[in-house]
């Protein structure tokens, strides 16, 4: 067996070794166009910063270690330029030499992952433009960064976008964030990114959200190499270094020339064994076309977890396991200077896209237990079948523990539970570590207290629409402490706290619908209890009086850049 | 309906609250024999080391917020004394005024909790001998604390005297640590809890395994009431605090005098919904006997989350919804100084004495990207199924990220995941939170993988048996590098590093089976792929030297008392 890899990085570092691991005899040759193999892309904006201060520590394995201990042939600098699916060879230019020869293959795995996108806009190719995938990208950034940079842009408010913004920050160099959608780190939800606006926007950061950039131009009296960043609002900003990070798409030109089937994204298709349409070549990573674990739709999720797993599963195949990928989630996480927020499974903006059925339900607990110093607040927002109460989709944001959640739901949705059984999550209790009511059972009751019929609640999107229609418009009740109600409050709501509610029930109309709301959302709930056990029809705001507020955030953000 | 609850904290509070938000008018009675409801048990060792400096912070509720929000008829200082099953009243004795009344029930619920065990020992009743139970427990400790108390004995190695441990650590007090079994935290496998006893010893803790106190006497010469404990090995350490932390029995006098049926270890019998051998009488918490999730035995396993669980499904009860309470898979946690320690389901010692079937898997991983600073080693141990691969149970000892571990293998277990879902989790990865491939995953891979017959192992245990009976003493081969070796290795071991392996081949015997070991077991799987396909008969030693040197520590440990 000769098994021809083409492709280094994560999920083709992943089949080599696995490859080997299940076959000492088999002739394995991995061609990498750069000159390293299975770099830490995910740390490549951690050196921009200084949290990772030695460059050698991004290169995770090298190609001497995958000679020596794998027994890989291992050709860097190789760039794979065309495959001769009859023949079952590549044709592969060595970029040291000039050279170009013909490698046969019996099975070829292709890893070549994604590129970032680089809009064709006026002015792209300026010096002072980069885009950041791999280590001669970051070296090219850092080469910039030791001459006087003062401003930056970032165009793009995704991962990278957010990571590179931060890292650019801690340098003290002054950073606009341009975003074309309306909101920062597009997988969430939008009411759920208020954490990290509040953050950038504390950090400094001007963000320029529902904005986007329609030229580069050479400008006067900035650094170097001056950019100009035209917006199109139409304000300019000035620059030092901009970075592009709006997205990547896959890379993949030289599967597109051999006529394997491509979906319209230009990302492979692959059965569920990551084989392509031609049997004797698989493909992993970044350029394939997944399944959805969770709506089934077919969708191009670049994460590095599941290109490991997929360079592994191909490897299987190869050698005769028919192991099979289940899909991906989309589990990911950003940290975001004093925040993180991370997701898995779909949003609530996802489901609404695709026409399906769904609840939300909404927390906003601490991390762990609030007599213990060093609480922090997190929002957790799961998305659940109606019908069913199984988990659709989990997202958090704040601080400590967020990551903890988010994998906890990953493996709730991977069994396909339900919100009944976040209600019973027996979860690891120490003060230091969680409640014994962990956030994740906290979102589970009011999921399951609605399926139930106990908790009656409506949701942000569902209040406004109610309150825009004035006929309809209910009842707002609002049962903090007068002091909480003093500090903000839902337009037009009538303060009576919860504490005496059952005393002031003559002043709630029993003939008009009733939204009752506190903080976020306990107080809220006992309120509907007394209320809809006392002849009223309430309903409980999910969320509560927080998830309002940050939806405010957000708005804000895109009302006044600043 | 008229609902009597005997016992406010935990799953007292919680059934009280539950109750009202089902009923609105139900009379709902709470009586509690303290002064204090719902307090922060988990937290009281953090006040005695100032971690929690307010003691104030300890109360999570007030009688008044259960009067004023949920309308509730609480009564602290309330000591019920009888139950007349017949008449259906307790007895109650109100501790102000000395005065005894009986109050009717419709329904009664028992959470009255566990009490520490007191060793029935010469001298256990002298001053300066306390248990830690409550606030007022805790009070008679931190009034002795502010006499001159230089030296402490704390009895018991379980979660409380671990974290009483740190705590009069960090009050600068020098501490001995007493436990009767041979290792510190005895729900681990005994080689688990190495880190724990590393930090220990680290902290300057005399730490006496297998060792028990004998009885106390007054001895001249320490603090105001000076103790000496005697231990059954002769030593005598003398004290100016003793605080015993030998386990709990359930506090359930009450409920063994009206005749409710117990178990022999005194845990009131319920059914799944929580329902005692009386209809009318539901009991929660502590006190209770539950159903073991993982192996179906009937156990005790006193923790603040199932109390509460139990809490909320007994008001359910009462109110006519049967919900059930699925049993308790033991999640727990404990922080000692800069390490923590959790588990949830079946140790191994537990599935040994059952005698189940079973087989375990170690690894040793970073808690995140070890490219990013701060990167912690973990140990995560698993057992499963052999047959299926079903997830039995989960230890992790490290530091940061094992919460989030034993967290994601606890649904994992609620959700009867196998381990070749553990090989496919998604969880989430940025470099701050995990790795590409989770521990979680990498503990699928060495189960799943010895499943398939890919990595065939050898668990610690087998290899010493199999090293103490020389006919078939195995050849031990150490394939990690010179360096490593020359730091320390097993006994007998020869040294052939994994690189050269392959070329050294003719040193390796052909006819004798082969344990092959590495730092934590991968290099130690790829020296058993290739070893196995050239013919000869190796197995890896599951976690590796690590896990060796792990049960070293714990044994040298219980040898040497410091």
């Amino acid at each position: 067996m000769k098994l021809v890899i083409v492709g280094g990085v994560a999920g083709g570092a992943s089949a080599a070794a696995r490859a080997r691991r299940l076959d000492e005899t088999a002739q394995i040759v991995l061609l990498e166009r750069g000159p390293d193999i299975s770099f830490a892309n995910c740390g490549l904006p951690y050196h921009i910063g200084g949290e990772i201060t030695d460059r050698s520590k991004l290169l995770v394995t090298t190609p001497e270690r995958l000679r020596e201990r794998f027994r890989i042939d291992v050709r860097t600098r190789s760039n794979v330029i065309k495959i001769d699916r009859k023949a079952k060879t590549v044709r592969v230019h060595d970029l040291e030499t000039g050279r170009e020869y013909d490698e046969a293959y019996d099975k070829l795995i292709l890893s070549p992952g994604a590129a970032p996108i680089r809009p064709n806009l006026p002015g792209t190719d300026l010096p002072g433009i980069y885009t950041l995938r791999n280590l001669e990208d970051l070296d090219r950034i850092m080469d910039r960064l030791r001459a006087n940079v003062d401003r930056a842009v970032v165009i793009g408010a995704g991962y990278i976008g957010l990571e590179v913004t931060e890292n650019l920050v801690k340098r003290g160099i002054e950073t606009s964030l341009v975003e074309l959608a309306d909101q920062v780190m597009p997988p969430l939800d939008p009411e759920m990114t208020a954490p990290i606006v509040e953050t950038l926007i504390r950090h400094g950061v001007s963000l320029h959200l529902s904005e986007s950039a329609e030229s580069f131009e050479t400008v006067e009296g900035t650094g170097p190499n001056g950019v100009g960043v035209k917006l199109k609002s139409g304000l300019m900003v000035a620059a030092d270094l901009v970075l592009i990070g709006v997205g990547v798409r896959p890379d993949t030109a030289l599967a597109a020339e051999a006529g394997l089937e491509l979906n319209p994204r230009g990302g492979i298709r692959v059965n569920q064994h990551m084989v392509t349409s031609d049997p004797d070549i698989l493909a992993v990573g970044d350029a394939v076309e997944v399944i959805d674990f969770v709506t089934g739709q077919p969708s191009q999720i670049p994460l590095a977890g599941p290109a490991n797993r997929q360079g592994r599963i191909a490897a299987d195949v190869v050698f005769g396991r028919m192991s099979r990928y289940r899909g991906t989630q989309g589990t990911s996480i950003v940290r975001v200077f004093d925040k993180c927020a991370g997701c898995t499974g779909a949003s609530e903006k996802l489901l609404k896209r695709l026409g399906r059925p769904y609840l939300t339900a909404v927390v906003h607990p601490l991390n762990h237990a609030g007599y213990f110093p060093g609480a922090e607040t997190m929002t957790l927002k799961i998305t659940y079948e109606p019908e069913t109460g199984k988990l659709l989709g989990a997202q958090a944001v704040g601080g400590a523990g967020v990551d903890k959640r988010i994998d906890v739901l990953a493996m709730a949705i991977q069994a396909g539970m339900t919100v009944f059984d976040l209600e019973e999550a027996e979860l690891a209790y120490a003060p230091q570590f969680g409640s014994a009511k962990d956030p994740v059972n906290m979102v589970g009751f009011v999921a399951a207290g609605r399926l139930r019929g106990e908790h009656p609640q409506i949701s942000l999107d569902q209040l406004e629409a109610e309150l825009n229609a004035t006929h309809t418009a209910p009842f707002l009740l609002d049962v903090r402490t007068p002091a909480e109600f003093s500090l903000g409050s839902i337009p037009g709501a009538v303060n009576i706290p919860i504490d005496v509610l059952r005393d002031r029930l003559a002043e709630v109309p029993a003939d008009h619908p009733i939204v009752a709301y506190c903080q976020v959302g306990i107080r809220g709930l006992l309120a509907t209890r007394i209320l809809n056990q006392h002849g009223r029809t309430a309903v409980n705001l999910s969320g509560g009086y927080t998830s309002y507020a940050q939806r405010r955030t957000v708005r804000d953000a895109i009302k006044r850049p600043i």
